[in-house]
């Protein structure tokens, strides 16, 4: 079972299953959640957050009494990692059963996005998550832009691994079933809190990411 | 729309959303994916990796000669870390959206499963992720359990965090839509790579996690 365990591990492992910045930037755009790590006293550090890409950087946001964001606010070296699991692999061995996944990790040190640009980069998060959403809001309200924190981290060069696995399982010695399992990140029917009509950006959302 | 700032932050922020051993379980029983992090040489370094729960431990595995793992196996302090997205929450303000989700963090140092013990935890290992499956495999080889590295994680009385958010968004001020969008893992029907049957735990676990 080494394939399994070799899944979205250090790239030098599987030099074959390194991807490139398209792949950075679909892992990013489709994961809705990522995960931040950093170092604090020595220690790990890791908090699952919503994340957007926006062109080469991605942006982080949270409350300004978050402890972590502040930490990583202050120039603590950050790792933003996310995946998405395609399937799960079934192989004849346990040994070679393992995952089709896309992974992307950007390291480095994040930028305070200021006050100035703020409201603007409140937008581009929640359109990255629901396109459209912004234009049917009220604008923001400038204490709750005073409340927010909003880091990015730049997608540059060379700070930045990519990874995959896709296809079929390892071919089987025997007469044994081999396959894949194929999993996704579904949105369902809306939950309506209220009598008002499901607005356009989150239609279209359900019907871009639900099943058929 | 701090609300989703501080999704899956520390717990510090929100108190009321912090859950108890119970969701630590049902995290992990859920991910399939997980986020090991480590410090290496002061930086954060992550890796999304398989890991699976049994009972009171986490197991993670890999090959022998992945890098990261050497490094929490030779004794560094990891944080492993799964989320489930649940929902998508839309408010009226931008600053209310949010996501339902549940996570889980354990924290510590990673013990080796020795030789003895390694191929039972290998089958634990794939039985956790497709309940049945090691019965219907051959058994391990001698030169697939040496290839491997197991490292076990214990949930401890005191090493963990766990934290959810459920239910509804914000009350609208105006006459605003609100709602969740539900969001979940979806395994969808195997690709066969063979003629023969499915096997019985691959129709199981399709079954459980797939739309109705």
């Amino acid at each position: 079972m080494t394939d399994v365990s070799n899944v979205l591990s250090d790239l030098t492992r599987k030099p074959d299953r390194g991807g490139d910045r398209h792949l950075v930037d679909a892992v990013f755009d489709e994961c809705v959640v990522a995960t931040v790590s950093t170092v604090i006293d020595g220690q790990p550090w890791v908090i699952p957050t919503l994340v957007v890409r926006d062109g080469d950087r991605l942006l982080i946001h949270g409350s300004t009494g978050a402890g972590a964001l502040r930490h990583a606010a202050a120039g603590a070296p950050v790792a933003v990692s996310a995946f998405l699991l395609d399937g799960i692999v079934v192989a004849e061995r346990q040994f070679d059963h393992s995952a089709n996944y896309r992974s992307a990790v950007v390291r480095g040190t994040c930028r305070v996005v200021d006050k100035t640009e703020r409201s603007a980069a409140l937008d581009v998060f929640t359109d990255a998550l629901l396109p459209g959403r912004p234009t049917e809001c009220p604008p923001h309200s400038a204490s709750e832009v005073a409340a927010t924190l909003v880091l990015e981290l730049s997608i540059a060069e060379d700070n930045w691994v990519a990874k995959q696995r896709s296809g079929p399982a390892a071919e089987p010695e025997g007469d044994a079933w081999t396959g894949v399992i194929p999993v996704r990140q579904t949105y369902t029917t809306p939950v309506s809190n209220s009598h008002r009509d499901i607005p356009a950006s989150v239609s279209a959302v359900v019907a871009r990411t639900g099943l058929p």
